[in-house]
Order: C-alpha cells, then sequence, then structure tokens
C-alpha cells in the first residue's frame, strides 16, 4: 500500500492550501473530502476580505481554487474520512470508499466546524454499535436491525447498500425533501434525540417514538475530531493546537474552523499553509534519527 | 485631529488583509506604509502557494492585492511610520510625512521581518544623537553636523532636507547606483561598522574611517518593531504574540512575519486577517467600558 507523506482531510480553504503547499515542498499528498469543496465555500454569498480575490461569491471563490488545485495536479479522493486510527509510526485511515483505506505518515485536520451535536448516548455507545460509516461495519449486522440517520441525501446509498445485508434498515433523513431509497428500506421522517443501550445500543429514540436496533449509523457531512481520532485533545469543541498547529498526537496537526475562531476563509488558508509546513518539518525531523 | 479606530503600519498581505477586514467590520481604517506594497511581494518571481492566484508572479499578485483595495475604497497614505508612542488610550504616529502625526484608537504592526541588524551603539544611542526620521528630528541639529546612513535612494530627500539646516550633512549610500544629492551633502561611500559616544552621539566608525557628527540618521526600509514602538516585547528578534495576535502593549496587535515563522504570503494574509478582529473585539469591549 502507498503510504503518503502527508495525507489532508478536509477541501476547505485550510485543506486546500495545506495540500498546495506540501505538493510546492515536493512531499507526497493525499487530499480528503468532496471535491466541490466545502458547502462554506460554496454557498458563500459574497467573500469581501479574502485577499486578492475582491469581492468573489462562494461560486467564483469555488472555481478559483479548483483551477488552482488542477494547475498544481492535486486531486481530490471525492470521499468523507470515517475512522483514522494513529499507529504510532502512521495513520490508517478509513474511508469507506472503493480504496477503502488509506495510509499516511501525517495528518492534516481540516474539517471544519462540527455542524451538529452530537445525541445523548452517541459517545458512550461509539463502536458499541454507534457507527459512522456503513460500508465499513455493515457486515457487522448481517440478519440484523439498523437504524440510519441521514444528514444529506447522498447518505441514501449506504441505506440501500445496507439493506442487501442487514435483516431491516429503517432511514431517518435530517433534510427535506424526496427520498429516493430501495423499497427494503423503511423511511421514518422524525427526529433522533437519543440513543438507547446497555453494554451496546438497543434502540433509537426519537420525537415520534423508539426504535429497536442493533446498529445505528449516523451519517453526518462532518464528524466531529475526536471520534474521527480516538485520542484527539479537543477544547471548546475544537481541537486544541500549539500556534504551530500541532495536534496532542505526534505527527497529527490541525488547521481552520476545526482548530478554533475566526471563522474566516483567509484564517483558515494561513493556517492550512502552516500545518502543511508544520508537517513537513516533522518528516524531516524524523526521517533524521 | 481625526482619531482612526484602527492604524495597520505595512502594506503586505498582513497589512492588507487586515485593512480589508477592518473596513468589512465597518471601522475607520488609516494604512501606512509604500503604496507601491512591500518590496517582498513585489519583487517575488513565482508564488505558486497563495491559494485562489495560481503561479503567479510578484507583480501579478502585487495588481490582484492593489485591484481589492481599489474596490474596497481603502486608501495607502505611501509613508513610513518612523516613531509609535503609546499614549494608553491611543497610539501617536509619527511618519514625517505631510500630515506628520496621527491618532488611532488600537494599532496593528504588520512590518515585515527588519532587513538590517542593528549597528553596535544604535540601540545605546537612539534617542542621544541616533535617529530615524530626519524631518521629524531636523530642527535639533541646526548648525551641526549629521550624518546620514541610506539604505534606498529615496533616502536621499531626507540628505538634501537636513542640509537645509545642518551645518554639514554627510550621505553614506549603502545601496548601488547614482547618488543625486544637493552639492551640500558630500557622500561617502563606506559601510558604518560602530556608532560611537559617550551621553551621547560623538562619531560614525565606518569600514574606512571614523566621521564627527552630533546627530546620526539611520534609514531603512523597515525600523525594527521595538524601535519604532517603545515598549514592544519582542522574542527572538519577533514581535511576541498571542495566537490571537495580541503583544504586551494593550490595543496593540502584530501579524505577518513580524511575528514569526512561517515566512509565507498566505500565512501572513491569515494572520492579518486575525489581527484585524482582535482589534475589532479590542475596541468593543473598550467602548462598553
Amino acid at each position: 500500500m502507498t503510504r503518503y507523506d502527508v495525507a489532508i482531510i478536509g477541501t476547505g480553504p485550510a485543506g486546500l492550501e495545506a495540500a498546495l503547499t506540501v505538493k510546492a515542498r515536493n512531499k507526497s499528498v493525499l487530499l480528503i473530502g468532496p471535491a466541490d469543496l466545502s458547502a462554506k465555500v460554496r454557498k458563500a454569498h459574497t467573500i469581501q476580505n479574502y485577499l486578492g480575490l475582491p469581492n468573489v461569491s462562494g461560486r467564483e471563490m469555488q472555481e478559483a481554487f479548483l483551477k488552482h488545485l488542477e494547475s498544481s495536479e492535486i486531486k481530490i479522493t471525492d470521499e468523507q474520512a470515517k475512522n483514522i486510527y494513529a499507529m504510532g509510526d502512521y495513520f490508517a485511515i478509513q474511508t469507506g470508499g472503493a480504496d477503502a483505506m488509506y495510509e499516511a505518515e501525517t495528518l492534516i485536520l481540516a474539517t471544519g466546524l462540527p455542524q451538529t451535536k452530537g445525541l445523548p448516548g452517541e459517545d458512550l455507545f461509539l463502536g458499541k454499535g454507534v457507527s459512522y460509516c456503513a460500508t465499513c461495519d455493515a457486515a457487522l449486522y448481517r440478519g440484523k436491525k439498523a437504524a440510519v440517520v441521514g444528514y444529506a441525501p447522498k447518505e441514501e446509498d449506504e441505506a440501500n447498500f445496507l439493506a442487501e445485508l442487514a435483516g431491516e434498515v429503517l432511514y431517518f433523513p435530517q433534510y427535506a425533501g424526496e427520498v429516493r431509497t430501495v423499497p427494503a428500506v423503511k423511511v421514518i421522517r422524525e427526529k433522533p434525540v437519543e440513543i438507547l443501550g446497555d453494554r451496546s445500543v438497543r434502540a433509537l429514540k426519537t420525537d415520534g417514538g423508539e426504535y429497536e436496533a442493533d446498529g445505528i449509523f449516523i451519517l453526518r457531512e462532518t464528524i466531529a475530531p475526536d471520534k474521527l481520532v480516538p485520542g484527539l485533545e479537543i477544547e471548546a469543541d475544537r481541537v486544541k493546537v500549539t500556534p504551530q498547529t500541532e495536534t496532542n498526537i505526534p505527527g497529527c496537526f490541525a488547521a481552520g474552523d476545526i482548530a478554533g475562531p475566526p471563522y474566516q476563509y483567509i484564517k483558515a488558508a494561513g493556517q492550512g499553509n502552516a500545518a502543511a509546513l508544520a508537517a513537513v518539518r516533522y518528516l524531516a525531523a524524523k526521517r533524521k534519527q
């Protein structure tokens, strides 16, 4: 398996700038995230203060960024990182995508602000029935009952995939509009409020009732950083970083909104640059040993 | 006198981005620095990793930045800040320009890296014969001997101006090329090595000799930050800042190369953004009292 020098999680300004800088420093880079970039960029109305791009719309900024990536020959995987494990010498990254697992010596987290608070019980039962990745964990629920909470239409594919293996799949869409799932998936338009269980998950409680489930898949656009990378130190809901963007895990850096305010495009890009250079320095020091 | 909300010193990426952000937050902004922007931008060959401006030359980046300022209706004074005094409630800024003195409630330092080390004796005799501003201090040397060390051709004007008042002016150009000074200015092509004196300046020592002087004017493109703002805390030649860009002086912030590595355009811009928002927050807190 290819082991990349630097894996970057997130395709907002922090992640993109980090990728450009890693590439400029001649290190191999893996850029994991949505190919249409962060929704926070794409959907912005007007951005006045990104120096060099006067009064651009989110769409125009997205285009400028994509053009820059293209000219630097940087590819985006168009996957979501689901689980990341610090293996000591490297990081193992599970995406649930075609290439399921990646490896990299260093890691830059740039996934933006988590959009929703976790559910009560989510922390407690993570890995005990709660999962963020259907394609990663589906095999565990063969013939069993699964509940899927989807925060975007693309998660319907995950529910459909689960239905091929699980005995029963309940899908709880947390967005408006039509839902296109296979007939085996039962769609329930209710809002989850708590995850119930004892030693492991027993049921999903919603604003409309209680649904028994052996596994509960919670599929959000961003996964809270400490759930994504077990052991990561968090402070006031953000990844705790030094001014050089180091986290508490050696070789793991964080930049952009995930690393705290100000929540601004140019600040995120600037911090992505700092994270890239910190990762490159870390690699150099490690290889000298 | 107009008292600005925020004065920004320096027209590199940090200063420019700070100005855009202060303006976007509807505060009054004074932007002091060269109108053709920092030499570090202008003279760059190619910049690969300023996200959104793929593979631009320094000239192209300069144009993009100037266009942005214009569209945001931000003016540059085209002056150099020579002395800044923290007055408690505000900052007084001396430029030696037509409007000689400015006032602002908060200050953002973004002057880049000092380009040359100070001369031995420079610290010791600052304010005791050593000055960074001919137009500010010329009156003190009426009929006396002045030595001027100029690091750029534009300083010739300062020497010419001094010659109208001082009894004798020696000019030591520290650059190649023709020198166009008035006949009363004596040009000496030697390199200064030390400033000599007892309680005040007595002479300038060069690699070619010793020249008696009552005043020595040292005119560099950037003035070391702790000389520019007396009392500013420095650490390893850089202004000491918190992650929120605060210096040890309340209401004074620093961003860009002056605030430490990495020395990169996009990082400087990102930190300028953070400094602007910190200054705006500081103003809001102060006005609530």
